[in-house]
């Protein structure tokens, strides 16, 4: 019972996509030694792929990578699939628009995290990308649903596309993985720079109608088309 | 109606050293994902060439640059211009000295803009290079001149070639698209080691008298002649 | 008396991991200049393979590698041992399952040491690595067992690969080198976190049945087996 | 009237020293742009090989650094030699025991520099190199042998080969290059993690004859003889 025909192709265009990202992560320091990962549907699919457990980021191929079905379970590859595997599929089964999971312990996002407070929006990029602060997901212990249902109950009161689950780390989504992981790559970015100047001061939240024009103009205009 | 003669040579000389640039910016760790862009007037014509909006640094060529008037509509080129297109052009319009803009989100000096706190002279290098603190500038939406007449405006009751506009980040001018990156490196640098000193104290300011002294002889000593 | 036969093999091997190692301690920003080091028991002998003193890791071959006896003394190679081959062999002398030691002074776990001060077990990829909070060994003098005994009294009266050292810096072991390696990534990855946490506010203590039903599945469930 | 003979030998093996050297002050993040710099004393001689001015460290070469006497007079090279050549100059003119001056801005060292505060010694590190705390010289303006004489009017009461001058930057020394940029990459180490460690409460200084009995130890045993 492999994969065949169109979603053969799919899903070795993932395995080099999904592989490639991961790049992205240490890039920007999101991750170290294997704590992090990318997770990408497979459009049209109840299919995922996703980063292998406990692989160095320098070993990653395409072929290391792991196709599951959307309870986490292995149908294509020789190696178990990162313990995120549970909390990415349950992203993907409940929210059809989501194409890309990422999750990291990136360093000041999960000093958020870990007083379980939300990222305040005093900046206009996060305005643009994120639509408002930085919301906060419950804690949730690894090993069934929790993680996904804290991540999707989170993500689901808010425009942002990361969740900061509370003491723990970020989970990010997007129509495609690498929308997750550029809001992965930005979420740390806005946690690090409204840390830093929360040190010396207290930033003013920009006005909800600043934000709202921010977010609309930068979700339709800002890029290539 | 193309660019031809003498403004071709410089167009093309530009497109390759605005697209080399972009390098400084992710070397010193300035920009993360596309959000930063370097700008060049093409002396003599009322055109300049700047980054497009939404592209890796890694993508960037010099055919990828695109050329826009002084009122930021594209003249030449495939891509849509950066969305800080129009802030450049009317630093550029406004201030015929000025050769190069560049816009960053750096995070010390983008932290001080989100207090909407100027960094003080503490340091012979703030001295050297700006003359004296790096000013806050207004709170601007992106989208129309608001932005550039925020940067102008608060550039002429300065010495300083950069300027933290407020919740937002930084821009820097020069005489040429490599000074402005050269202040935007350095206005990273000093908004990062004033912010660390403070952290633990209060440094005291320069006395004016040196800061005018050192001022005076970095921009007339310094360097290859 | 040369090394022969089957420790003959293991050492070659040892030479070139403990070698290639050092490449993860500069990857991760853990050591400066000659500042910290490697230790690989050989298995089944008395003998470890260490980094020589005071040599720079661009300089590291595996030829340059020391051969010490559990005494640290030299019994292989031309080079003066690290100053730390004492501690490395007291601990591979005392704690038969470790095969793997390493020392850092990496900036944030050794900024928690110069306090005294243990890292809180306040997020969860501590309580995986960890089983808890990173403990505080004694301040000790080098140039004889003192620092080994500080490591492994402390490590006994917890489930952490990791110490800090009083006033100086970082041990981590393993059951082989990269574990000890991984344990000092990970060390200072979380001793960052959680100091930036600690920052603006005061994270709360993972509950011990989490830490326990965590470490236990990481433990046992994480990775490739 | 070259340099010839014995000299002209010794000054060709310190232009490429000199210039190689200045990728330790990159890789280690103690320069940006172009503020920072090596020299050496080429021994025997009134002279010394030191950095061009405002030339980046990409573009360094042997051929493109300067030879100047003890006054920072240029004897050899087209360009302008650094800035600080005089400060250096004053250094070896004053104390012939140094082959080596560094001066760099390096980010936490300057910190502290600009809050005019000794670094204390709370690390056994500290203790190996500096022997003791870093200490703050005075603000003295460039241009004459203020910025030399307030280096070596502070070094003389310390042990340690770095000085951090007060609102500026720091100088290092050593009885040759190497030396004295081991000591800034090392001074910007402790500076970083004494700073982080003071963040979150006060270490407690070494004692004295700790302090005593580990500059001894290191300046004699560590290392290969």
């Amino acid at each position: 019972m492999g994969i065949a025909g169109e979603a053969r192709e799919a899903v070795e265009a993932l395995r080099r996509e999904v592989s490639a990202l991961h790049a992205e992560l240490t890039r920007y320091g999101l991750v170290v030694w294997t704590a992090g990962n990318v997770a990408a549907r497979v459009p049209g699919h109840d299919l995922m792929v996703i980063k292998p457990s406990g692989v160095p980021y320098d070993e990653l191929t395409p072929d290391a990578m792991v196709v599951c079905d959307l309870h986490g379970r292995v149908v294509e590859g020789e190696r178990v699939p990162s313990s995120d595997a549970a909390a990415a599929a349950y992203v993907f089964r409940t929210l059809p628009d989501v194409g890309g999971v990422v999750h990291t312990h990136s360093t000041y996002a999960t000093a958020w995290a870990a007083r379980g407070e939300p990222v305040p929006c005093v900046l206009t990029m996060m305005a643009d990308e994120f639509g408002g602060g930085i919301p906060v997901g419950p804690f949730a212990l690894i090993g069934d649903d929790s993680i996904g249902r804290g991540v999707v109950d989170t993500l689901r009161d808010s425009r942002s596309p990361a969740v900061l689950m509370r003491q723990h780390g970020v989970f990010t989504v997007g129509p495609d993985a690498r929308a997750a992981v550029k809001a992965a790559v930005m979420c740390e970015d806005v946690a690090r720079t409204v840390h830093i100047a929360r040190q010396l001061g207290e930033p003013t939240p920009l006005e909800p109608k600043h934000v709202d024009s921010l977010y609309d103009r930068y979700q339709n205009v800002y890029g290539q088309h």
